[in-house]
């Protein structure tokens, strides 16, 4: 079988609006998107960009967390095996080093265990973007591209299964390409 | 009458613990605080330093949310007139650029209207430090020292009555003082 390498687009809020939400501290964004708020508080020293991203925790009795998780750059090519998604709750990236990773997606299926080659959506965010992803959005895990990164990470704990597992058909690789 | 320059101790999970949470990728805090699991997940690649602070917002039906600050330095010295508390959830700061703030919180007060100088508590971040208030610790808005950063902000949104004032008696001013 051919391998199939997948190329990335840049991260967009609208290109990523069925999967989940942009956390970013874009002007231009902004401008796009009346439902962001900007709020001047603090005596006029600080703006609030609000509400970039909600939380999704509180099925079966879950709360939200904040970790932080620490990356090391991921091998590449790297073949892309399965995904994964949270039935319970969202889950929020937003690095901490200046740095940019892939986001890996695939819409929600209607036979949940495989997803097609063609379904999946590469992103590279900007080195500054966060991304949250709603609840149920396949997605891989964190793809940190050339060197070791840090995230804080917002999700939920709690009870309850909250991670299934997707196999890819065929042969899909990544490859690093920040020129693309 | 007299001024007091309050003095910024070094921030620590320990001398903070009565405010609220140290969210940091710190191995010697780890090693001092079991209550901290780190798991490696993502094939190996990913190290989750896990929930590292609980977010407090359903009181009143709220939702958490993420936001982010963008707050200018602090004009030097400054007088400290008011604190500020949240009686219907958490919130927490993560800076994205690494740079020190000022912490500067006191305990609950029978009297809820008026903070007294030598109850309040000046701490300094080491620069890659977050903290999370608890709800209803009193705590001054975000001091940035020096130059301008962005923060992650995790709070409450939603309906009631969310923000409470009270006036510091005295003469009490904060000075950037990065050597103390």
């Amino acid at each position: 079988m051919a391998r199939t390498y997948l190329s990335p687009a840049p991260l967009t809020a609208a290109a990523f609006a069925q999967f989940g939400e942009v956390i970013e501290l874009d002007p231009n964004h902004l401008a796009q998107d009346n439902a962001v708020r900007v709020m001047q508080i603090n005596e006029g020293l600080t703006q609030r960009y609000h509400a970039l991203a909600s939380i999704d925790s509180s099925d079966e009795a879950g709360r939200p967390i904040i970790s932080l998780f620490h990356s090391q750059a991921m091998p590449m090519p790297h073949r892309v095996l399965e995904l994964e998604r949270h039935p319970l709750g969202s889950q929020a990236f937003v690095p901490l080093d200046d740095a940019p990773f892939y986001v890996l997606v695939a819409p929600a299926q209607k036979t949940p265990n495989t997803i097609n080659a063609n379904d999946l959506k590469l992103f590279i965010t900007n080195g500054k973007q966060g991304i949250n992803f709603f609840k149920n959005t396949w997605h891989h895990y964190q793809i940190a591209l050339g060197k070791a990164g840090r995230y804080i990470v917002v999700d939920r704990a709690g009870n309850g299964e909250n991670l299934q597992l997707a196999t890819v058909q065929g042969e899909v690789w990544l490859k690093e390409d920040l020129s693309a």
